[in-house]
């Protein structure tokens, strides 16, 4: 008996998660279907016979109903969303996204497919708890991002049977790897010691559960490759401060003392402690990191110094 | 100092409450705008002077925003959603509508409204609590279409500044009235007497906030003419039990012995007592309602007895 060809349409399959998740797929035997906004697509340096295939289509403004009645994707892996570094929390189009996300889920069902995940977040928390868990932990985001996701997370609970599609939500900690957007704190720390300038920080004490993108994607592939269903933080067991992390950063970056700690104030609504139960992941889902975080960290310095260079 | 002229659109305004909507947003001074799915409107016997205008779009397959730029709606009452009796607790054309909500109200602010207002509906609220009040009731729904309804709400409140609109979400309680969908039990129980046809209920013994359709509808006007903000319960503080509606409407209807209670099953997740705390919409916004039960049903039976004749 053959096994059904598995066809993956992936969304936001060029940014920063997305573009991670697509040689995993393929290695689990996908047929791999992007969405994106541009005209064209690089391939991402993958072998072209194996490569994605490409559809250029715009979700916040087109109807995406006959594509996929066309492409007829059995799995969906919903990364797409409004990340502009900083204005993405309180920005309108988390409210079009929601919209966008919606009408993708209902075209997919429609078209036959069975089993979708979609890219949540630990901002959907109560973070005055200290550890972050999808059983036990109050969902009350607040901001306007995490609301956004929380209401499209609770309709697709709800929707769940009607929908007839298997469905899973990975709640994303804290990522980071070498192709992070350039304005984020750890890309400003390689890149300014690489530079021989001071970077200001936080005071850095503030302690998250970090995990690298590489592992982000490992980890919606396998539940995207799972029956697990609702909600699962997206995140490994291990835990850092801010200031362990990017002192590790600008020291494999050449110099540590570049980095002047407390010269920022504590941006505001920072609690001290987000750390994920990761235990669903680990545990239900079967998956394991691959990279530490001072492997993480290497990695993303010299892949950073690779492509500056 | 001439007043600005007040625009309100209104959706939904063909349907069973917004039709009654209509002559009180004029009598208040509103230029009145219609959206509708269908090609044409009667008018719905309005001066024609004063006529609402209306304006064909489906909301759920077209873009809105073009014509929202064109109409420049200062005031916006949000009722249509799907409504088939029975099916819509859990259609999934609930998502859809909630889509086509954040769309509408993305274009409403685009084009410079400033005050909106949502039917929300009563089955937001986690119905094992008795009273049901904005303030203190769990938001808990058992069903597609309030948990749908929750999400809007939540993802209006959080947007609200970002959006600089006032919002206000009137939650329905137990609305009836001569034009209520013939299969629902009070316009089964009235044609069916007027045939002279035994009618079968449940044993009738819950008790519910019932209310007139026409004060649900200047409730809901009153409200879009306040500055009150978040949820209000549109409902009176009148309650009664299904029994009596019932009983009254059959003696009305010219006999009362035709209503077998008992001689079906009460439907599945009937709580025995829903009751609306209706402070809010009694004392912040000031409304009164002009229909106690008895008047309200006598109206109904007086108005459907002329509509069949």
């Amino acid at each position: 008996m053959t096994p059904a060809q598995k066809r993956a349409l992936v969304t936001g399959g060029t940014g920063f998660i997305g573009a991670a998740t697509l040689s995993r797929l393929i290695e689990r035997g996908y047929e791999v279907h992007l969405l994106g906004r541009k005209a064209t697509w690089d391939g991402a340096g993958l072998p072209w016979a194996k490569s994605p295939r490409f559809h250029q289509i715009d979700l916040l403004q087109q109807d995406c109903r006959d594509l996929l009645a066309a492409i007829r994707p059995t799995h969906l892996l919903h990364l797409a969303w409004y990340a502009e570094h900083g204005a993405f929390w309180w920005a309108l189009e988390n409210l079009d996204w929601v919209a966008a996300s919606l009408r993708l889920v209902r075209a997919f069902a429609a078209s036959g497919g069975t089993r979708a995940v979609f890219a949540g977040t630990c901002a959907e928390y109560d973070w005055s708890a200290d550890t972050l868990d999808e059983a036990t932990t109050p969902l009350r985001p607040a901001t306007l991002y995490g609301a956004s996701k929380l209401a499209l997370f609770q309709l697709l609970q709800a929707a769940r049977d009607q929908l007839g599609v298997s469905t899973a939500w990975g709640r994303i900690f804290f990522p980071y790897g070498p192709r992070d957007q350039a304005g984020k704190l750890l890309s400003a720390v390689i890149d300014g010691v690489r530079a021989g300038k001071a970077v200001a920080c936080s005071d850095g004490r503030q302690v998250r559960s970090f995990i690298y993108v590489e592992d982000v994607a490992r980890a919606f592939v396998a539940l995207l490759d799972s029956d697990v269903s609702g909600a699962v933080n997206i995140a490994t067991d291990e835990i850092s401060s801010v200031r362990d992390m990017v002192s590790l950063a600008a020291r494999l970056s050449g110099d540590e003392s570049l980095v002047q700690f407390g010269a920022r104030p504590m941006q505001k609504g920072e609690p001290p402690l987000l750390r994920a139960a990761a235990r669903r992941l680990f545990e239900e889902v079967g998956f394991r990191p691959q990279f530490n975080l001072a492997d993480g960290i290497a990695e993303t310095v010299r892949l950073r110094a690779a492509k500056a260079n």
